[in-house]
């Protein structure tokens, strides 16, 4: 064993904003590879949202991060030695548990190899990835918007909200996005396509939105909760449908109140909400659709990448504040 | 023409609860009967919790009730004369638009003939009638639940919840109520079949419903909103889901929050606001099946019967309060 492994663990858990001293960096062994497993020299780390969640010990749908482990995360990577047919070294492969850590060795069963011909490596954690299928499956299976329907995205400008405009645009709708800052509502409209984009910052999240959405709204794909979702709620159609992906806003602990539930019953709305790790059943199919439209050029996609593992406890920070642009990535190699 | 009228008019959008004073009790002439039309003596009056929407000005559904007009409401009652070959006098029917009035001229295309050998007349404004349908629909074609999961009624004493406790017991599910007061806790027990009641005036409404859920609660029928149904959210299930029927803890301008969205998320819960008039394609399955039910005792129910059309507005009034047991009507001759 030549390999020298590094990990990022979680040293205890947050109370409120999480601090680079909720993480703590060490060093480790590759450990002897078991029968059935590989060796994955990871590129890409993915940080997401939901890690937040799995942070702290509150009733979730996940068990929560186990303190002193290596904090869980998606990440991409070369097989660098396999004692499983089905691999090779050299292999390009995504790991839905490889770990905030330079090598992974895992079950061969949770490896899956990419093609990176038409799609690049990196993009198997973001458009082509976990989030592309969230924004795909909440989209079509939860929101089931028609093409002239208007849909509201909110956290627009990141890996989940921006394929789900691209998609909901591609699909015939209207799409009103809502991200925070001139810069990210620019790229929203500018390079992603979406119609309008409303900059909750601002200080007018719910003229805005009434001025952007003069058909009223449809569809909402909800990532953040709270005055975010309400001010959208308040301008709902008839039948409306709310996919509610994630409450960004009340991951620090905040209470999410939902104001006025009368409107969900006065325009019989429904609200669903929903983990795509829920519904395997769909990946293949979100998978090839999503790679087809990046390989073409038809879905694009951004991502801020940081550079080196010591620099995922920050870049983690930095996201849950909204710094990042579409996908947020730390390079490990 | 020997008949002489009586109605109910709105004198007044009420602020905050109704008050006696918002209504005005008038005599009128009744209307020389136009072709097709038919003139039913009424004589049970229907008053439901929807009409105190209907009583505001506010965006709702339904177009508000009109200042100075009768009030709407659903009648059962009998033909007196008609001008449509389909009817005859002495007929009985049911009549969505009757009105709060004593005799009511109507297009027969609103007039629905109704069979009182099995079923009585009173009936056809409640468990075999709107309410019934309500109960019918939000049960199976909302939460849509399998024999052994557990359900919730709140408002479980009242025309709808009544219903959707006996046929959701009846499906073979664990059925747990909640009312306000030991009366009808016990009637929603004893008389309904209910497996247990919890009464949320009694001051521990959470700790209440903990211990009635053992196994947790998979689907429930929101008649109340407000902290009713935060305290059932907190008691879901993973993909459980909510029938919001109505929101009586709002109906007097009091805001509605819904405090944890975040539970909607992490047990990736389905909420749906309904309202039955958009569903009139499940009337004629729901009203056989109810029928039936009645027909052969097994759905059973109760009255709370106000004596003259003058009561009306207190009989209302009351009702928003809850004091009414099961279905409030009005007796009208």
């Amino acid at each position: 064993m030549s390999e020298q492994n590094q990990q990022v663990v979680l040293a205890r858990r947050p109370s409120g904003p999480v601090t680079p001293e909720d993480f703590r960096l060490i060093e480790a062994k590759v450990p002897e590879l078991a029968e059935g497993h590989v060796l994955v020299r990871n590129q890409f780390l993915s940080l997401d949202p939901y890690m937040r969640g799995r942070m702290s010990d509150a009733k979730s749908y996940a068990a929560p991060q186990a303190l002193d482990a290596v904090m869980g995360g998606a990440t991409v990577g070369t097989i660098v030695r396999s004692k499983h047919a089905g691999f090779a070294a050299g292999d390009e492969v995504m790991c839905m548990l490889g770990g905030w850590q330079l090598y992974s060795a895992l079950d061969a069963r949770l490896v899956h190899k990419v093609d990176t011909r038409r799609v690049p490596l990196s993009a198997y954690l973001g458009a082509v990835g976990m989030p592309g299928v969230t924004a795909w499956y909440g989209l079509f299976e939860v929101c089931k918007p028609k093409a002239g329907e208007t849909v509201v995205v909110s956290a627009a400008a990141g890996a989940v909200g921006s394929v789900v405009g691209q998609l909901a645009k591609q699909h015939g709708c209207r799409v009103i996005g809502i991200a925070g800052g001139a810069a990210k509502c620019e790229h929203v409209v500018r390079d992603l396509g979406f119609d309008v984009c409303v900059d909750y910052k601002a200080g007018n999240l719910r003229g805005a939105l009434a001025a952007a959405a003069p058909s009223g709204v449809d569809c909402v794909f909800e990532n953040v909760a709270g005055e975010v979702l309400d001010a959208s709620l308040a301008r709902m159609n008839p039948f409306g449908r709310v996919a509610l992906c994630g409450a960004i806003s009340g991951y620090n602990g905040e209470s999410t109140p939902l104001q006025d539930v009368r409107s969900l019953l006065i325009n019989r709305l429904t609200v669903r909400g929903f983990i795509i790790s829920d519904h395997l059943e769909v990946w293949p199919r979100a998978l090839a659709d999503l790679g087809e439209r990046v390989a073409t050029g038809k879905l694009k996609y951004r991502e801020t990448m940081a550079e080196g593992l010591a620099s995922a406890p920050q870049a983690f920070i930095g996201m849950l504040a909204g710094k990042n642009l579409g996908k947020q990535l730390v390079k490990l190699i």
